[in-house]
């Protein structure tokens, strides 16, 4: 947690075409909001004032395929918002600051009716989750969408889902997050995945899955949830390989993919969808000194579902 | 192989949407080629005289979403050629048999200019291997499509590939296939996937894999050798699940898929294909008593490619 205190790591002036955002809100290093302080004199998109994030990106080379079709996420060159070597050969240290320099290529500008603090996880949750419903065509009113892991990103998939009209199943190893996910968070259905007469019920009913889980585990039960040509997303990162039924890809055209984050231009239209229907994470706002217990408590998976924390009040500039 | 004998099983008489179809050349029993010699009285798509063939289906329900959609290889009920039970409680024999009945529904019709054997077995590996290609967008001249394993399977999907205008590279466990095929079958590259210098010279080259090989193999190279949204598509069916790597799917956005031979209507685009391209299965023409003999061939991969056996003129009928 050291880099909280690092704020001056984007102490840097404003460039031609960069604004400065100031102060700023953010959830972990990378889904980062504030206002506009300051704009370069090619700035366009943007003035002193507006309200701002940052995603998981920073820069891009502009030229390739990918970035070509609004796609930077998925540029070889892309530049990560920490721990990565920007264009002048500095190195990005993402939102633990107060204050930061961006392209504005690489700034989205938050709808009015969002408040801040709970918006800023939408810029990676928000936008992990939202791209692969849209991209695999898993957007359309009546469709049956199940996902998977209520956590930072299975709860705002819910709720994209259901904004954009489908219905959807919540599957979770325990039934203790079942109240949460149907009254709360609006999900029409919740499968507790280590039960074999729900996933029996479940069997053959959905459209696609939004896969957020990163812990090793079976793909075999969620396939089988998947109708005919149904789509497995895998948007949690589990670090060793799971197994892998070839069966139900052939016997029923089923599809296992991947989706990481999204492009600039989709993540504006995810923060515009997200204004439209009231769409924000839920968060818990804590200041900046309550960091460590912060840490230990995501350890144990105590949060509903993101920490955020509020610079602004709490950490003061150097003089 | 006691059902070569079984000729009667299709001793039916012509039902009126069924023609019978005899003399019969098959490559296993699910790859039938004949001339129509009967027909019934409401039969329309075929006459006596004409070249047809019946792949791995004869029935189903034909009211599905799958049959709807011209897709009854996907049909629940679909009623497989052999060892399936019909719509009059009689089972499915395939083509060990010097006759057949069957429904006009299920008949395609074979290219003038194709010879009946060579085309036989178009019929299940040949429409194995054009679905995926069509389905997934894998036809487009220029593209680059890597084939996986030279077998049945693999030989005919290196001629629909070329004959869409892609480059064809195979790949293979071992070098010994290379001459046969970039000299005889017209691939443009070959790679041995035992070969790590191999295999890193064709990282992230391919737009798509078809995947014939239905042993235990790691899938890890094969989505290493895919471009960005590549994808692997499993027409080989390991009985043990394959380990899968998910952060190739997740950072490039691949896709792993599957696919079971194809629609009656795709099929006889394939089949119609493979006659304006001049495409057939290499074979190796037997007669019926030879068949043991295959067999025993067959379990040491020593046949280029297909055995296809001559019941026309070594199964006498019983008077």
């Amino acid at each position: 947690m050291g880099k909280v205190l690092e704020k001056e790591a984007f102490g840097l002036a404003a460039k031609d075409n960069s604004g400065v955002l100031s102060p700023f809100r953010f959830a972990r290093r990378h889904e980062i909001v504030g206002l506009v302080t300051e704009v370069g004199g090619k700035v366009t998109k943007f003035k002193t004032g507006d309200k701002v994030g940052v995603g998981c990106m920073v820069g891009s080379c502009g030229s390739c395929d990918s970035c070509t079709e609004g796609l930077e996420n998925y540029c070889p060159k892309m530049i990560q918002t920490y721990g990565f070597k920007y264009y002048d050969d500095t190195i990005t240290y993402g939102g633990y600051s107060d204050n930061m320099v961006c392209d504005e290529a690489f700034i989205i500008r938050i709808p009015d009716n969002l408040p801040l603090d709970a918006a800023a996880p939408l810029l990676c949750a928000g936008i992990t989750v939202y791209s692969p419903l849209k991209y695999h065509g898993l957007d359309k009113p009546g469709m049956h969408i199940g996902v998977v892991g209520l956590g930072g990103l299975g709860h705002v998939a819910v709720k994209f889902a259901k904004a954009m009209g489908t219905k959807v199943t919540v599957i979770s190893t325990s039934d203790s997050k079942r109240g949460e996910a149907i009254n709360r968070l609006g999900a029409d259905a919740f499968v507790v995945s280590r039960d074999p007469q729900q996933i029996k019920g479940a069997m053959g009913t959905m459209d696609g899955i939004i896969n957020t889980v990163s812990a090793t585990h079976s793909l075999l039960p969620l396939l089988g949830m998947l109708k005919h040509k149904g789509k497995l997303v895998m948007v949690g990162a589990p670090e060793k390989p799971l197994e892998l039924s070839v069966m139900p890809l052939i016997f029923e055209r089923k599809m296992v993919m991947g989706s990481m984050i999204g492009g600039i231009k989709e993540t504006q239209e995810m923060v515009d969808m997200a204004g439209k229907h009231n769409i924000t994470a839920d968060i818990e706002l804590i200041s900046a000194d309550y960091v460590n217990t912060a840490m230990e408590r995501l350890e144990k998976a105590d949060v509903r579902y993101r920490f955020v924390i509020d610079v602004a009040n709490t950490l003061k500039p150097t003089p």
